[in-house]
This record gives C-alpha cells, sequence and structure tokens, in this order.
C-alpha cells in the first residue's frame, strides 16, 4: 500500500484527482492491525513521585521538547532508564508533539497528554478511562503550579502566581494564567508556569498510576456541570448531542470571555 | 527513580506526603533522555490515500479502538506492514488513548492527533507545526464525512449528513453534526459518522505527507479568526494573553450555544 510513482499520478498539489486509478494499483487494503506487543501490555511499575517531579520539569526544557515530552518521559523514560526494553525503545521525541496543545494549537493540555498516553501502554480504555478522568478532574479544581524546582529554575527562579483552569485545554488553562497573573503568554514566565505544571501533572499522574498498581485507586464521578447538563444531553435522554467530558461552565457558562468578540469587544 | 517500599511511604491515598523522605531515598533525578532512535529521525514513505483511507476507517472500528488508533495506524501501520522495523515495532493501542478526543473527554479529533502523532516520528516542530497546521486548518473549514465505505460500512451503510465544524475540538465537531444532522451522540449513526472522519482526515494527511516528502509541501497561514485576534492578542501586542492557534469564533463569536446555560437555559 505504500505509494509508487504510478499510484502519485493520482495525487497532486495535495489534492486527490484520481483516486480511481490509485485504487487499481493495489488490491484492496487489507489491514492485519497486527503489533509486536501484546495490546496494552507492557508491564506498569510504580514511580517516585518526587524524583520523576523533577525529570518532568527538567524534560519540558530538554531541547525545548515541551510538556508532553517531558510528562511522558518522567514516567516511560524513567522506567526505560531503570528497566530497559521495551519501556527505552519507545521514539520519545514522537511526543513533542503535544506542545502547547498539539503543534501550538491550544487544545488538550500536553502534559496530561503526555500522562494519559502513558497509561494507555499499560491498560486498554475500560481500566484507563476512570484513571484519566481523575487526573483530568483533579487538573480542573486545582490551583497550580505547585511545583517549585529553587536554584534548579531553568526559566524563572522564584515562586508564581496560581491560578485554577476549571479546563483541560491548554488554550484556557494557559490563558486564564496569563490575564490572572498579567504575564504575557510568550513570557518566559509563562513558559515556566507550564515547566511547573508539568510536573504537578506528572505528580498526580504517578500518585494515580502508583494507586490502580497498588489495587488502591478509586476513580471519582464526572463533574457537578458534567452531571447537570447530562440530564438533558447524556445518553438516551432528550437532547443527546454533547460529546465529551469537559466542564461545561468555561465556555457554557456566560462568562464574559466568551461573549461576541467580533461585534461589540470591549 | 522507580519506587521502593521505603519511598512508597511518602505516596499514601493518592497524595505527596513524605516528599523530603522520598527526594532522600535517591540522588537527585538526573535524567538522560536518551532514546534508542535519532530524534524524529525514523525515515517518511509516501502513502496511497486511498488504500490508506479504508484502513482508517477499518481501524476505527478494529476492537472499537476508535478514530485516533485508526488514523494512525493507517499511516504507521501501513509502513510497517510494507517495510517492517521500526514503523511495526510502535506499541499501536496505545493510541486508543486519543479515542473520543483523549479517553471521552472530548478535547483535540483523534483523528487528528493521530495524523499529528505519525509525523512527529519524523519531523521536528520546526517542520512539522506547518504541516500539522494545515491539516488542522483543512479539518475547520470542510464539511465531513466525504468517505463513503459503501457495502463495507460497519456501522450505517449508504450516505450521511454533513456539516461544518470550525474546530478541532471533538465536542464542538461531533455536537454540531449531531445538532444539525438531529442524530443522537451515542447513535451508530455519530459512530459512522466518525469512522468516516478518520477516513478524511487520513486522506488530507496523507496529501500533505506526500506532498511534504516531494517537496511541494506548502503552508496556508493562521486562521482568518486568529490573525485578527492576533492583531491585539499576538506576541508582544496589548493584550498578549491568549495561548493557541484554535478559530476563536466558536468560543468567542457570540454563538447562542455558548451563553450562560446555567441561568436561562432556553
Amino acid at each position: 500500500m505504500v505509494l509508487n510513482r504510478r499510484a502519485m499520478l493520482g495525487t497532486l498539489g495535495g489534492l486527490v484527482v484520481g483516486g480511481a486509478l490509485a485504487a487499481t494499483a493495489w488490491p484492496a487494503a487489507a489491514a492485519t492491525f497486527d503489533q509486536k506487543s501484546a495490546p496494552f501490555g507492557w508491564t506498569p511499575h510504580k514511580l517516585d513521585p518526587v524524583a520523576c517531579a523533577k525529570v518532568a520539569y527538567d524534560g519540558y526544557w530538554f531541547n525545548d521538547y515541551g510538556c508532553c515530552y517531558g510528562a511522558f518521559y518522567a514516567i516511560i523514560g524513567t522506567m526505560g532508564e531503570t528497566f530497559g526494553a521495551p519501556y527505552n525503545q519507545f521514539p520519545f521525541t514522537m511526543m513533542e508533539v503535544g506542545k502547547s496543545g498539539i503543534s501550538d494549537f491550544g487544545t488538550i493540555c500536553g502534559a496530561l497528554l503526555g500522562v494519559a498516553s502513558s497509561y494507555s501502554l499499560f491498560w486498554g480504555r475500560n481500566e484507563r478511562n476512570p484513571m484519566v478522568s481523575d487526573l483530568f478532574r483533579w487538573y480542573e479544581k486545582t490551583s497550580f503550579p505547585m511545583y517549585d524546582p529553587g536554584d534548579a529554575a531553568q526559566g524563572v527562579k522564584g515562586p508564581l502566581p496560581t491560578s485554577l483552569s476549571d479546563s483541560v485545554l491548554c488554550h484556557i488553562s494557559a490563558s486564564r494564567w496569563c490575564t490572572s497573573s498579567k504575564r504575557a503568554q510568550s513570557s518566559k514566565d509563562r513558559n515556566e508556569r507550564c515547566a511547573r505544571v508539568t510536573a504537578d501533572v506528572v505528580t498526580q499522574g504517578i500518585a494515580i498510576l502508583n494507586a490502580k498498581i497498588d489495587g488502591t485507586f478509586k476513580p471519582t464521578g464526572k463533574s457537578e456541570a458534567v452531571a447537570y447538563c447530562g440530564e438533558c444531553h447524556g445518553k438516551d435522554k432528550q437532547a443527546d448531542n454533547a460529546k465529551g467530558l469537559m466542564d461545561c461552565r468555561p465556555c457554557h457558562g456566560g462568562s464574559e470571555h466568551v461573549q461576541d468578540k467580533f461585534q461589540n469587544h470591549p
């Protein structure tokens, strides 16, 4: 199914203009969906949250790979440095993709994606989703950054202002912090804040990981807003049209920030 | 840095209560950030968008692993089935994490995450971000689903309504389709729609991949809304407090959907 020259005639300038030709160049695709390791088959190990928080913080700054790389390396990279394969076989720089909410788009907080992705090497959705949900809800409700690297700070030393995100989205989390702290989005302070948040997310993520391994993990439920709105917008209810578990309030709570900024911007 | 019993004394009930103890149990963390493969060092190959769209569609349904798995496997799995290592060494089920916007949260569309992650095996941020941005902007502006599996449909056969997302977020993309098509979020129709969107995203993602390999890829700019709002909220401007590149209009354009639904819900 890899493209040869003849089939490439069907693809010019980013537009598929010759699908029929390309389709005749191969037999119908019959993917095996095989993989070398068992599905969700890696073995999880307990980790030290204090040591790994430092790895997460340093990983954020390492070659500026950012939050998702830092968080993922702090978990899977740490296992790799201790146990070798399969953990150390992972192409870790792939996780740079999560930086600033996926290549700067501001969607999911990359630190959350890094930890959630690490869980997915060990557990399928029935086991993993409650762990991810627990981590994400903690993130929505927690004022951070809390981590302080002290003299090992790579951006800005000393305490930083904290803010509550109410959201797992990078855009809302970072922008709220910038607004409340009067710091620029493009400032070194904001970088430092996100490096510390990466450490915070890993600290909490490892608490969940360790509890899961111990058998003591107890999932929390949906957010109050999602449960409330779900009374009408949930499965089999009268308006089953809203997908997702993000806290509803930041965008549907009437905040001045989500009014019309294109017509009557203050 | 892996946790032993003594250090675990510092972590109880999900709360870090003995950081000092844990910190003394190890030397200061000194992560190497080594990886076996060169950073962003895998070799990209051109792919056939028609054949891979079918893999993406089928991958969505395979064990219900969903959109992110389907999109990623259609690219990296296809390379693995043809070229073997390193592509076929990837623990593909990890990508299930992106299903429904990261474990059901409705953040980034998982199909977009799957394609963006595949790019990140080949290219670092300077090369990759324009590719991701191009794909994401295409997604914001395109009415889908367009892919039709014909008799090979695994959810619902026949044509489906289309909708414009204006957003890369699963929550907005899926909810807008449900609202405009009067289909339930939890319906088989919505699953089928997302399976077809996975094929659409892979088709476009491979057009970008192939063009990049050919040297003909030309990045588009920011969305009109992001450029407009960036005149004040961009780097070094008067209100540099907004992180991200998502189209601003869905949440900041005065839509009835983002008014206060907790006080005066219609």
